[in-house]
């Protein structure tokens, strides 16, 4: 009962349901990438993740991490696992050819992350940031600092970090105080306590590139005043940077990475991107973040599901409803239909995540490699608006999925004798980071929808309803239905707004999750129509089927409840007092 | 910010909402009961599980139970809380006086319980099953067994166990092979494995009584062939009995509570009720334990609810939308939108599902005293009928709104710093004990709906719409409606599973959540119109109010869902394979 990569449902999204033999080849970056290729990359992958990064899932969560005379030491294995994830090249995946990379597709990246953070959150932790910080380098850094350090990340000898919590500032990163001033020599002293730094110190990598939020002393108030240092842990001189881990916290999951508290004492860093121009050079990096917490969601989601399904095909308990007395005393327990109903939920929800968050990446590589600016533009405004959903629904669906999928074990489910309560643990974090699902929610709403005069929005019910317009059956009627709630709750919020400013905020939750489930209805409706490309009587074809009906009969309806809370939101939200 | 008892709360439900001063003189067993008592009863339970329980919690789940040589090591300081509550005559309090009890309501039983669980689950295991023992003793035991052991769980003396799961039996009871042996002078010898055994060997009592489902020799396979034993540690002439301790489970919460795995070796043992009646006489202890566990969820939703505000009212982050800058750079979060949302739900969700529980316990007070043997009839007959939805939708609900309130708490709510990772962890075992979540629904729906003509249906629909009709402007409309609803869906599921069997098991789920909704509708009606009695100006007022308005407004709209999910089951449901 291993943990397997779904490789036969990402070949699936590759090649049926985005059809990249037919996208890759108008984008000249990719012309040398076909399916073939891909599969193979893949299956590597699923190799080094089934192989090297599960065995040591249960083992890093029980072991955690230590810290030791300022040193931290990760559990037994995750050093040896990084060395192999280097030799194995990963780290250069997606990156630019001309830095050393491999030149893939961001889709291919996407699905490396999600098995990487399906087998195994607490090592991919120290992985997950390192290709934003690839991005934020790229596009913000100097020659000189990009000729310093990026072949560093390439290589994976470097591993990057995301330094902006402190202990006053979480969501608000206006409220930072670290300080950056001038050396005078090009460098900046920065000092400052951070909170919360995933892999802040380890024993993977020799070299930590930090990038830090901090501000000069000539800085404006709020967050228009964050500069983005990068502050290494070694010096050129081979000296080690004042840069200090003081603590590791102890938390409910996730235990095998360690997340840290680092003090910087006057560490000597160099500026990325513009003064005070810290939050855009930040937010490249933020971004691409928010696409991999997305994916922890997802592979959180597919690991639960793998793991109910193959319990469920293994435990006896009662028998189902109008059937004979099992030969065996009792039936097994996913015949049950309540079981039955949790495990079809669990793939269903698994797969059409997965759909749409290839969906996304591949809108980053048509947004940074199209020959047309208003193609790469209009990609780019897509995944914008994708990232927040993905990153909210997809991370509490890796949640909730986690909680059902311990359910189908009953009482074993909450013993640590199976892996499920560690993947309940493990990603309840991810509704957190990178940005609450709450701001995501602020963000999509807010700045996204409401922000742009509807244009990001047009865009996207205009690919929904181009899919409409090619199904066929069932799956146009619903997906045009539910593209037309959609537009209509929008454009209702939009007019409500104006009279009442509190009220985008208030439904701000709901409306992300009615955009996740017009989505899922979109990914469901496309593999309505891609399935008719498998041979008739394909297991897969069968099962596909299955999901779609499953999804448009049992998932689908949640919309209407989504539509009702947005128009309840309408309602004035009374506040909290202090207990009387 | 420590957990405090919501003793205002409390005692608005027992003398607006149940008007126990009305009611309990009309019970001869509690004539002597007002509520001045009642009060402050609850304010000595208060006392103890704030000063002697709380300060216990955190550190009873970092320490956990060892187990030496057989012998179980609970926590520091667990032992000498159950002295104290031994002292304190807690055991007692709804026990006979006959049997040295003190005689009060069920219904304080329940806050007691609420209490107990809600500021230390972990310790509140080793005696939330004292009461359902004490009164299946008190029903199915013979009057020589009764003298014996129930003296000494009504003092405290002895803690019982329920031991029924096996490792191949745990929803599926039919499945048990523990086995009892006449000896030849009334005793029986037991034999077997039991699993899961909450308190089954510990250092806080001196006895402990086990009541074990085993099999005669000549029984009929199945549930119907089990009967119940009691097997206490200690025999009568001092010498420990055949009962070991032979592991405790690692679990991923209530981690203060042993939950052992348990061999009786021909162990002695005497019957309680009936041979082959095992499963009526247990289910006196079941069914106590099942409100217990919905008084479980009860009370994590309180404790998230307070740890929430508490930190919501403290910490700063970010400028509420349309608010001048705040003085001291951000706003308290309370005061988001998003956060207020949450927060209010925390607490109407608690304080309806408080109101629902203790009427739940008045019923079963009710049941027991009233003169009219047809009062007490349909007294029970609700009590039965809500039992499962209690156990099943305030676990739920506990469960998730912990989660809910671990996101207030931003990054720090995935640390140990606070308690609502626990919280979090403790509430998701009571989604699954004492009959799973799945198995509450079907009971509710096949047993209790379907399976009684629809007798227990229309008695609670009565006592709702007589609310109703009592009611007025929008609680009466709103309760009228969700009245219908209710009527109309369960009745067209029962014309539909004639034709389609397995279609309530499909739907059962959604029923129970739909009835768990109706219900809160009922308590917030009810709560509109006692508010009345309570001054004009008075803050509780003022909050119940808000209270109400935020129920109608922004939690009833999911009855729509919960309507429209059971219509959808209504789809077959395909079936899971193997992977391919």
């Amino acid at each position: 009962m291993a943990w397997k990569a779904p490789l036969r449902d990402m070949q699936f999204v590759l090649q049926h349901w985005l059809r990249v033999d037919q996208s890759w080849p108008q984008l000249a970056a990719y012309a040398d990438v076909d399916l073939d290729l891909a599969v193979q990359v893949l299956e590597e992958a699923a190799r080094f993740s089934e192989q090297v990064l599960a065995p040591l899932n249960a083992s890093g969560d029980r072991q955690g991490c230590r810290l030791e005379q300022g040193e931290v030491r990760t559990p037994d294995g995750f050093p040896a696992a990084y060395r192999a994830f280097v030799e194995g090249g990963w780290p250069a995946l997606a990156c630019d050819p001309s830095l050393g990379g491999q030149g893939l597709p961001l889709v291919l990246e996407a699905a490396l992350q999600e098995m990487l953070f399906g087998s195994n959150h607490g090592w991919a932790m120290y992985t997950g940031i390192a290709h934003g910080a690839y991005l934020c380098l790229k596009s913000h850094g100097s020659a000189a600092l990009q000729a310093r350090y990026l072949p560093g990340i390439v290589s994976g000898q470097t591993l990057p970090t995301m330094c902006l919590t402190e202990p006053q500032a979480g969501s608000d990163l206006s409220l930072l105080r670290s300080r950056a001033e001038p050396r005078g020599d090009g460098s900046y002293a920065v000092t400052g306590n951070k909170l919360f730094i995933s892999g802040g110190e380890h024993d993977l990598s020799h070299d930590i590139l930090h990038l830090v939020l901090a501000r000069f002393p000539d800085a404006p108030a709020g967050s228009r005043g964050l500069s983005l240092l990068l502050v290494p842990k070694w010096q050129g001189n081979g000296e080690r940077n004042a840069v200090y881990c003081d603590g590791l916290e102890h938390k409910l999951g996730i235990r095998g990475s360690a997340t840290c508290a680092l003090r910087f004492e006057a560490a000597r860093g160099w500026l990325v991107g513009q003064p005070h121009g810290g939050l855009a050079a930040m937010f490249v990096m933020m971004n691409s973040a928010r696409l991999h917490v997305g994916l922890q969601g997802l592979g959180h989601a597919e690991a639960a599901w793998q793991q109910a399904r193959d319990y469920a095909l293994e435990r006896r308990q009662m028998n189902t409803p109008g059937q004979a007395k099992a030969a065996q005393g009792a039936d097994l327990i996913h015949l049950h239909p309540a079981m039955r109903r949790a495990l079809l939920e669990l793939r269903v929800r698994s797969e059409g995540m997965r759909a749409l968050a290839y969906w996304a990446a591949h809108w980053l590589d048509i947004a940074a490699f199209a020959d047309e600016p208003e193609q790469r533009a209009q990609a780019a405004t897509l995944a914008a608006l994708l990232t927040p959903v993905i990153k909210a629904a997809f991370t509490e669906q890796g949640f909730s999925l986690a909680s059902k999928a311990l359910q189908v074990f009953g009482g074993y489910g909450y013993t640590q004798e199976f892996a499920i309560e560690q993947t309940l643990r493990d990603s309840r974090i991810a509704m957190i980071y990178e940005g609450t699902n709450e701001i995501q929610a602020n963000d999509l709403l807010l700045r996204k929808v409401l922000g742009d005069g509807g244009e990001g929005v047009a865009l996207l019910l205009g690919e929904l309803r181009t899919e409409a317009a090619a199904s066929s059956g069932r799956a146009a009627t619903e997906l045009g239905g539910a593209c037309d709630k959609l537009q209509a709750v929008l454009a209702n919020v939009r007019s409500m707004a104006a009279g009442d400013p509190e009220y985008p905020y208030r439904a701000a939750g709901d409306c992300l999750q009615l955009c996740a489930t017009v989505l899922q209805a979109f990914a469901w409706a496309r593999t309505a129509r891609c399935i008719e490309a498998l041979p008739a009587l394909a297991a897969q074809r069968r099962e596909k089927q299955e999901s779609i009906d499953f999804f448009f009969d049992y998932l689908l309806p949640d919309l209407d409840r989504q539509v009702a809370a947005v128009a309840a939101a309408a309602a004035p939200l009374p506040f909290i007092a202090e207990a009387f």
